[in-house]
Protein backbone atom coordinates (compact mmCIF):
# COMPACT_ATOMS: atom_id res chain seq x y z
CA UNK A 1 0.00 0.00 0.00
CA UNK A 2 1.49 3.52 -0.87
CA UNK A 3 1.62 5.72 2.18
CA UNK A 4 3.53 8.49 1.00
CA UNK A 5 1.03 10.76 0.38
CA UNK A 6 -1.95 11.24 3.38
CA UNK A 7 -3.84 8.06 4.88
CA UNK A 8 -4.17 5.27 2.71
CA UNK A 9 -7.28 4.95 0.89
CA UNK A 10 -7.39 8.24 0.79
CA UNK A 11 -5.38 8.42 -2.51
CA UNK A 12 -6.90 5.88 -5.44
CA UNK A 13 -4.21 3.46 -6.32
CA UNK A 14 -4.11 2.51 -2.68
CA UNK A 15 -7.84 2.00 -2.44
CA UNK A 16 -7.66 0.23 -5.67
CA UNK A 17 -4.79 -2.33 -4.42
CA UNK A 18 -6.75 -3.22 -1.30
CA UNK A 19 -10.18 -3.80 -3.27
CA UNK A 20 -8.01 -6.34 -5.57
CA UNK A 21 -6.79 -8.08 -2.26
CA UNK A 22 -9.76 -8.52 -0.79
CA UNK A 23 -11.36 -9.33 -3.81
CA UNK A 24 -9.71 -11.82 -4.14
CA UNK A 25 -9.47 -13.08 -0.45
CA UNK A 26 -13.14 -12.79 -0.06
CA UNK A 27 -14.57 -13.26 -3.96
CA UNK A 28 -16.42 -10.43 -5.19
CA UNK A 29 -20.06 -11.34 -3.62
CA UNK A 30 -18.08 -12.00 -0.50
CA UNK A 31 -16.67 -8.54 -0.42
CA UNK A 32 -18.80 -5.69 1.09
CA UNK A 33 -18.24 -2.27 1.39
CA UNK A 34 -18.18 -2.31 4.87
CA UNK A 35 -15.12 -4.80 5.12
CA UNK A 36 -12.93 -2.67 2.29
CA UNK A 37 -13.63 0.82 4.71
CA UNK A 38 -12.51 -1.22 7.86
CA UNK A 39 -9.54 -2.32 5.92
CA UNK A 40 -8.57 0.79 4.86
CA UNK A 41 -9.38 2.72 8.20
CA UNK A 42 -11.97 4.92 6.42
CA UNK A 43 -15.31 5.33 6.22
CA UNK A 44 -17.79 3.49 3.66
CA UNK A 45 -18.33 7.54 2.29
CA UNK A 46 -14.75 7.93 2.13
CA UNK A 47 -14.89 5.28 -0.44
CA UNK A 48 -17.98 6.47 -2.18
CA UNK A 49 -15.90 10.62 -2.83
CA UNK A 50 -13.33 8.35 -5.22
CA UNK A 51 -15.96 5.75 -6.66
CA UNK A 52 -19.75 4.72 -7.28
CA UNK A 53 -19.49 1.75 -5.78
CA UNK A 54 -18.42 -2.15 -5.65
CA UNK A 55 -18.50 -2.55 -9.57
CA UNK A 56 -16.68 0.43 -10.18
CA UNK A 57 -13.65 -1.19 -8.04
CA UNK A 58 -14.20 -3.98 -10.13
CA UNK A 59 -14.25 -2.33 -13.28
CA UNK A 60 -10.46 -0.52 -12.39
CA UNK A 61 -8.80 -3.43 -10.57
CA UNK A 62 -9.70 -5.27 -13.86
CA UNK A 63 -8.83 -2.58 -16.13
CA UNK A 64 -5.55 -1.81 -14.58
CA UNK A 65 -4.22 -5.56 -15.22
CA UNK A 66 -6.10 -5.38 -18.90
CA UNK A 67 -4.20 -2.01 -19.90
CA UNK A 68 -0.97 -3.41 -18.83
CA UNK A 69 -1.13 -6.84 -20.84
CA UNK A 70 -2.76 -5.06 -23.53
CA UNK A 71 0.67 -2.62 -23.37
CA UNK A 72 2.68 -5.33 -24.03
CA UNK A 73 1.63 -6.65 -26.83
CA UNK A 74 1.74 -3.13 -28.06
CA UNK A 75 5.22 -2.97 -27.51
CA UNK A 76 7.42 -2.47 -31.00
CA UNK A 77 9.49 -5.64 -29.46
CA UNK A 78 5.95 -7.52 -29.42
CA UNK A 79 5.43 -6.63 -33.11
CA UNK A 80 8.38 -6.30 -35.12
CA UNK A 81 10.90 -9.18 -35.57
CA UNK A 82 11.22 -12.79 -35.74
CA UNK A 83 8.33 -14.48 -34.20
CA UNK A 84 10.16 -16.19 -31.41
CA UNK A 85 12.11 -12.84 -30.70
CA UNK A 86 8.61 -11.15 -30.41
CA UNK A 87 7.18 -14.32 -28.21
CA UNK A 88 10.03 -14.56 -25.62
CA UNK A 89 9.46 -10.58 -25.58
CA UNK A 90 5.90 -11.13 -24.19
CA UNK A 91 6.31 -14.17 -21.86
CA UNK A 92 9.04 -11.61 -20.36
CA UNK A 93 7.51 -8.68 -19.98
CA UNK A 94 4.30 -10.65 -19.13
CA UNK A 95 6.10 -11.63 -16.15
CA UNK A 96 7.06 -8.66 -15.34
CA UNK A 97 3.33 -7.16 -15.02
CA UNK A 98 2.53 -10.23 -13.28
CA UNK A 99 4.64 -9.34 -10.30
CA UNK A 100 3.94 -6.01 -10.55
CA UNK A 101 0.16 -5.43 -10.73
CA UNK A 102 -0.10 -8.89 -9.20
CA UNK A 103 -3.23 -7.63 -7.43
CA UNK A 104 -5.30 -6.53 -10.27
CA UNK A 105 -4.14 -9.24 -12.49
CA UNK A 106 -5.55 -11.78 -9.67
CA UNK A 107 -8.46 -10.64 -9.73
CA UNK A 108 -8.42 -10.31 -13.37
CA UNK A 109 -8.09 -14.32 -13.85
CA UNK A 110 -10.75 -15.24 -11.62
CA UNK A 111 -13.60 -12.67 -13.52
CA UNK A 112 -15.89 -15.70 -14.59
CA UNK A 113 -18.50 -13.30 -16.82
CA UNK A 114 -21.12 -13.01 -13.59
CA UNK A 115 -21.57 -9.12 -14.76
CA UNK A 116 -21.24 -6.38 -17.41
CA UNK A 117 -18.26 -5.34 -16.42
CA UNK A 118 -17.10 -9.17 -16.11
CA UNK A 119 -18.24 -9.85 -19.35
CA UNK A 120 -16.13 -6.77 -20.83
CA UNK A 121 -13.13 -8.14 -19.16
CA UNK A 122 -13.73 -11.33 -20.92
CA UNK A 123 -13.55 -9.73 -23.99
CA UNK A 124 -10.43 -7.87 -23.62
CA UNK A 125 -8.77 -10.84 -22.67
CA UNK A 126 -9.81 -12.66 -25.41
CA UNK A 127 -8.13 -10.32 -27.45
CA UNK A 128 -4.63 -10.60 -25.76
CA UNK A 129 -5.20 -14.28 -26.17
CA UNK A 130 -5.46 -14.12 -29.78
CA UNK A 131 -2.72 -11.38 -30.00
CA UNK A 132 -0.41 -14.42 -28.11
CA UNK A 133 -2.05 -17.55 -30.30
CA UNK A 134 -0.93 -15.59 -33.65
CA UNK A 135 2.01 -15.32 -32.44
CA UNK A 136 3.29 -18.77 -31.10
CA UNK A 137 1.31 -20.21 -34.60
CA UNK A 138 3.66 -18.04 -36.84
CA UNK A 139 6.88 -19.37 -34.83
CA UNK A 140 5.76 -22.65 -35.22
CA UNK A 141 4.75 -21.72 -38.76
CA UNK A 142 8.32 -20.32 -39.71
CA UNK A 143 10.39 -23.62 -37.58
CA UNK A 144 11.36 -21.54 -34.91
CA UNK A 145 9.28 -23.69 -32.36
CA UNK A 146 8.22 -27.48 -32.13
CA UNK A 147 5.34 -27.82 -34.92
CA UNK A 148 4.20 -30.87 -33.10
CA UNK A 149 1.80 -29.63 -30.88
CA UNK A 150 -1.67 -27.64 -31.67
CA UNK A 151 -0.54 -24.09 -31.46
CA UNK A 152 -3.66 -23.04 -29.51
CA UNK A 153 -2.79 -25.84 -27.18
CA UNK A 154 0.99 -25.04 -26.96
CA UNK A 155 -0.73 -21.51 -25.97
CA UNK A 156 -3.07 -22.11 -23.49
CA UNK A 157 -0.48 -24.04 -21.45
CA UNK A 158 2.17 -21.19 -21.92
CA UNK A 159 0.26 -19.08 -20.52
CA UNK A 160 -1.14 -20.98 -17.96
CA UNK A 161 2.33 -21.56 -16.83
CA UNK A 162 2.99 -17.93 -16.59
CA UNK A 163 -0.62 -16.97 -15.08
CA UNK A 164 0.26 -19.60 -12.29
CA UNK A 165 2.83 -17.16 -10.92
CA UNK A 166 0.17 -14.96 -9.37
CA UNK A 167 -0.87 -18.00 -7.04
CA UNK A 168 2.38 -18.29 -5.01
CA UNK A 169 4.71 -15.51 -6.33
CA UNK A 170 6.07 -13.04 -3.09
CA UNK A 171 8.93 -10.95 -3.57
CA UNK A 172 11.96 -12.53 -2.16
CA UNK A 173 15.71 -12.16 -1.96
CA UNK A 174 17.15 -13.67 -5.15
CA UNK A 175 14.09 -13.79 -6.90
CA UNK A 176 13.09 -10.51 -8.28
CA UNK A 177 10.99 -10.13 -11.27
CA UNK A 178 13.66 -10.33 -13.48
CA UNK A 179 15.38 -13.54 -11.95
CA UNK A 180 11.34 -14.91 -12.31
CA UNK A 181 11.31 -13.99 -15.84
CA UNK A 182 14.22 -15.37 -16.63
CA UNK A 183 13.41 -19.11 -14.87
CA UNK A 184 10.46 -19.18 -16.65
CA UNK A 185 11.46 -18.19 -20.59
CA UNK A 186 14.37 -20.82 -19.42
CA UNK A 187 11.69 -23.35 -18.54
CA UNK A 188 8.62 -22.58 -21.16
CA UNK A 189 11.55 -22.47 -24.25
CA UNK A 190 14.13 -25.41 -22.98
CA UNK A 191 11.70 -27.76 -20.67
CA UNK A 192 12.83 -29.27 -17.76
CA UNK A 193 15.10 -31.75 -19.41
CA UNK A 194 17.09 -28.79 -21.12
CA UNK A 195 19.12 -30.03 -24.42
CA UNK A 196 21.39 -33.15 -23.28
CA UNK A 197 24.03 -31.56 -25.23
CA UNK A 198 23.67 -27.83 -23.26
CA UNK A 199 23.08 -28.99 -20.17
CA UNK A 200 25.04 -27.41 -17.21
CA UNK B 1 -24.34 -34.87 -13.87
CA UNK B 2 -25.23 -39.01 -13.31
CA UNK B 3 -28.75 -39.08 -13.95
CA UNK B 4 -28.44 -43.05 -14.39
CA UNK B 5 -30.39 -43.64 -10.96
CA UNK B 6 -33.28 -41.53 -9.49
CA UNK B 7 -33.31 -37.82 -10.29
CA UNK B 8 -30.01 -35.36 -10.29
CA UNK B 9 -29.32 -34.58 -6.84
CA UNK B 10 -31.18 -37.56 -5.71
CA UNK B 11 -27.68 -39.01 -5.42
CA UNK B 12 -24.45 -37.89 -3.52
CA UNK B 13 -22.23 -37.85 -6.77
CA UNK B 14 -23.95 -35.41 -8.31
CA UNK B 15 -24.94 -32.75 -5.28
CA UNK B 16 -21.60 -33.07 -4.96
CA UNK B 17 -20.79 -32.48 -8.98
CA UNK B 18 -23.42 -29.24 -8.55
CA UNK B 19 -22.07 -28.14 -5.74
CA UNK B 20 -18.32 -27.76 -6.88
CA UNK B 21 -19.68 -26.38 -9.93
CA UNK B 22 -21.60 -23.62 -8.60
CA UNK B 23 -18.76 -22.74 -5.91
CA UNK B 24 -16.90 -22.20 -8.59
CA UNK B 25 -19.35 -19.91 -10.78
CA UNK B 26 -20.28 -18.16 -8.02
CA UNK B 27 -17.60 -18.18 -4.68
CA UNK B 28 -18.36 -19.88 -1.54
CA UNK B 29 -19.69 -17.02 -0.07
CA UNK B 30 -22.07 -16.18 -3.11
CA UNK B 31 -23.60 -19.99 -3.06
CA UNK B 32 -26.84 -20.27 -1.55
CA UNK B 33 -28.86 -23.75 -0.64
CA UNK B 34 -31.47 -22.15 -2.43
CA UNK B 35 -29.26 -21.54 -5.26
CA UNK B 36 -28.04 -25.02 -5.06
CA UNK B 37 -31.52 -26.47 -4.75
CA UNK B 38 -32.88 -24.53 -7.86
CA UNK B 39 -29.62 -25.90 -9.85
CA UNK B 40 -30.44 -29.82 -8.56
CA UNK B 41 -34.13 -29.28 -9.23
CA UNK B 42 -34.87 -30.62 -5.51
CA UNK B 43 -35.91 -28.92 -2.63
CA UNK B 44 -33.50 -28.08 0.32
CA UNK B 45 -34.77 -30.84 2.80
CA UNK B 46 -34.03 -33.12 -0.37
CA UNK B 47 -30.04 -31.62 0.01
CA UNK B 48 -30.09 -31.71 4.12
CA UNK B 49 -31.05 -35.52 3.88
CA UNK B 50 -27.18 -36.00 2.44
CA UNK B 51 -25.54 -33.01 4.09
CA UNK B 52 -25.21 -30.91 7.05
CA UNK B 53 -24.69 -27.89 4.92
CA UNK B 54 -22.91 -26.00 2.69
CA UNK B 55 -19.41 -26.74 4.97
CA UNK B 56 -19.97 -30.18 4.96
CA UNK B 57 -20.58 -29.47 1.09
CA UNK B 58 -17.21 -27.66 0.39
CA UNK B 59 -15.05 -30.16 2.65
CA UNK B 60 -16.42 -33.26 0.87
CA UNK B 61 -15.49 -31.51 -2.79
CA UNK B 62 -12.37 -30.87 -1.69
CA UNK B 63 -11.45 -34.02 -0.42
CA UNK B 64 -12.79 -35.88 -3.65
CA UNK B 65 -9.95 -33.79 -5.56
CA UNK B 66 -7.28 -34.40 -2.63
CA UNK B 67 -7.67 -38.20 -2.11
CA UNK B 68 -7.19 -38.23 -6.23
CA UNK B 69 -4.74 -36.43 -5.91
CA UNK B 70 -2.64 -38.32 -2.72
CA UNK B 71 -3.64 -41.61 -4.51
CA UNK B 72 -1.38 -40.42 -7.41
CA UNK B 73 1.31 -39.98 -5.25
CA UNK B 74 0.86 -43.30 -3.65
CA UNK B 75 1.19 -45.27 -6.92
CA UNK B 76 3.59 -47.51 -6.84
CA UNK B 77 5.23 -45.90 -10.33
CA UNK B 78 5.56 -42.70 -8.30
CA UNK B 79 7.40 -44.43 -5.77
CA UNK B 80 9.53 -46.65 -7.19
CA UNK B 81 12.09 -46.28 -10.34
CA UNK B 82 14.68 -43.45 -11.62
CA UNK B 83 13.58 -40.15 -10.17
CA UNK B 84 12.47 -38.72 -13.83
CA UNK B 85 10.07 -41.67 -14.94
CA UNK B 86 8.24 -41.08 -11.25
CA UNK B 87 8.28 -37.51 -12.25
CA UNK B 88 6.83 -38.46 -15.55
CA UNK B 89 3.71 -40.65 -14.32
CA UNK B 90 2.79 -38.09 -11.56
CA UNK B 91 2.79 -35.30 -14.59
CA UNK B 92 0.89 -37.86 -16.86
CA UNK B 93 -1.76 -39.17 -13.91
CA UNK B 94 -2.32 -35.54 -12.65
CA UNK B 95 -3.49 -34.11 -15.68
CA UNK B 96 -5.87 -37.48 -15.66
CA UNK B 97 -6.99 -36.29 -12.50
CA UNK B 98 -7.30 -32.90 -13.38
CA UNK B 99 -9.36 -33.79 -16.60
CA UNK B 100 -11.67 -36.76 -14.33
CA UNK B 101 -12.14 -34.54 -11.17
CA UNK B 102 -12.31 -31.15 -13.24
CA UNK B 103 -15.30 -29.35 -11.09
CA UNK B 104 -13.60 -30.54 -7.58
CA UNK B 105 -10.00 -29.78 -8.68
CA UNK B 106 -11.30 -26.60 -9.67
CA UNK B 107 -12.45 -25.91 -6.18
CA UNK B 108 -9.75 -26.99 -4.48
CA UNK B 109 -7.41 -24.57 -6.22
CA UNK B 110 -9.14 -21.74 -5.54
CA UNK B 111 -9.31 -22.54 -1.13
CA UNK B 112 -7.34 -19.74 0.48
CA UNK B 113 -7.67 -20.95 3.90
CA UNK B 114 -10.92 -19.21 4.97
CA UNK B 115 -12.02 -21.67 7.62
CA UNK B 116 -11.38 -24.66 9.39
CA UNK B 117 -12.24 -26.96 6.12
CA UNK B 118 -10.16 -24.81 3.60
CA UNK B 119 -7.40 -24.63 6.24
CA UNK B 120 -7.30 -28.50 6.76
CA UNK B 121 -7.28 -28.61 3.04
CA UNK B 122 -4.38 -26.28 2.87
CA UNK B 123 -2.17 -28.96 4.86
CA UNK B 124 -3.31 -31.77 2.76
CA UNK B 125 -2.52 -29.87 -0.24
CA UNK B 126 0.89 -29.21 0.83
CA UNK B 127 2.01 -32.87 1.34
CA UNK B 128 1.35 -33.13 -2.07
CA UNK B 129 3.73 -29.88 -2.83
CA UNK B 130 6.22 -31.11 -0.67
CA UNK B 131 5.85 -34.98 -2.44
CA UNK B 132 6.53 -32.66 -6.21
CA UNK B 133 8.84 -30.98 -4.53
CA UNK B 134 11.48 -33.43 -3.39
CA UNK B 135 11.20 -36.01 -6.62
CA UNK B 136 12.20 -32.68 -8.85
CA UNK B 137 15.11 -32.00 -6.37
CA UNK B 138 15.73 -35.98 -6.73
CA UNK B 139 15.45 -35.79 -11.07
CA UNK B 140 18.10 -32.36 -10.88
CA UNK B 141 20.22 -34.50 -8.26
CA UNK B 142 20.75 -37.31 -10.24
CA UNK B 143 21.20 -35.23 -13.70
CA UNK B 144 18.36 -36.14 -15.16
CA UNK B 145 16.58 -32.88 -15.42
CA UNK B 146 18.69 -29.22 -16.02
CA UNK B 147 20.04 -28.26 -12.44
CA UNK B 148 20.64 -24.57 -13.24
CA UNK B 149 17.34 -23.63 -12.07
CA UNK B 150 15.76 -24.02 -8.23
CA UNK B 151 13.97 -27.63 -7.61
CA UNK B 152 11.50 -25.50 -5.62
CA UNK B 153 10.69 -22.96 -8.15
CA UNK B 154 10.75 -25.44 -11.19
CA UNK B 155 8.14 -27.78 -9.21
CA UNK B 156 5.96 -24.64 -8.56
CA UNK B 157 5.80 -23.73 -12.40
CA UNK B 158 5.70 -27.31 -13.57
CA UNK B 159 2.55 -28.05 -11.65
CA UNK B 160 1.62 -24.60 -12.30
CA UNK B 161 1.51 -25.50 -15.93
CA UNK B 162 -0.83 -28.72 -15.22
CA UNK B 163 -3.61 -26.89 -12.88
CA UNK B 164 -3.93 -24.05 -15.35
CA UNK B 165 -5.53 -26.55 -17.49
CA UNK B 166 -8.29 -26.46 -15.05
CA UNK B 167 -9.39 -23.27 -16.26
CA UNK B 168 -9.74 -23.86 -19.85
CA UNK B 169 -9.86 -27.45 -20.42
CA UNK B 170 -13.34 -29.27 -21.79
CA UNK B 171 -13.62 -32.87 -23.06
CA UNK B 172 -13.24 -32.22 -26.92
CA UNK B 173 -12.71 -34.57 -30.35
CA UNK B 174 -8.62 -34.77 -30.38
CA UNK B 175 -8.36 -33.83 -26.97
CA UNK B 176 -9.36 -36.31 -24.05
CA UNK B 177 -6.75 -36.63 -21.08
CA UNK B 178 -4.57 -38.68 -22.69
CA UNK B 179 -3.76 -36.78 -25.56
CA UNK B 180 -3.46 -33.74 -23.55
CA UNK B 181 -1.48 -35.54 -20.78
CA UNK B 182 0.82 -36.59 -23.56
CA UNK B 183 1.25 -32.81 -25.39
CA UNK B 184 1.63 -31.38 -21.51
CA UNK B 185 4.49 -34.15 -21.12
CA UNK B 186 6.26 -33.04 -24.15
CA UNK B 187 5.88 -29.74 -23.44
CA UNK B 188 7.26 -29.51 -19.86
CA UNK B 189 10.01 -31.80 -20.10
CA UNK B 190 11.56 -30.78 -23.73
CA UNK B 191 10.39 -27.26 -23.82
CA UNK B 192 8.89 -24.87 -26.58
CA UNK B 193 11.58 -25.22 -29.07
CA UNK B 194 12.02 -28.80 -28.15
CA UNK B 195 15.96 -29.93 -29.01
CA UNK B 196 17.19 -28.67 -32.61
CA UNK B 197 18.10 -32.26 -33.35
CA UNK B 198 15.23 -33.60 -32.34
CA UNK B 199 12.73 -31.12 -34.10
CA UNK B 200 10.46 -33.02 -36.57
Amino acid sequence: MTRGRGRPGHDVDSLLRVAAVVFHERGYDGTSMEELAKRLGITKSAIYHHVSGKQELLRRTVDRALDALLAVTAEPESREGPAIDRLRHVVRRSVHVLVEEQPFVTVLLRVRGNSEVERAALVRRREIDAFLGALVAEAERDGSLRSDLDPALTSRLLFGTINSIIEWYRPQPGLDAAALADAVTKLTFEGLEGCPGERP
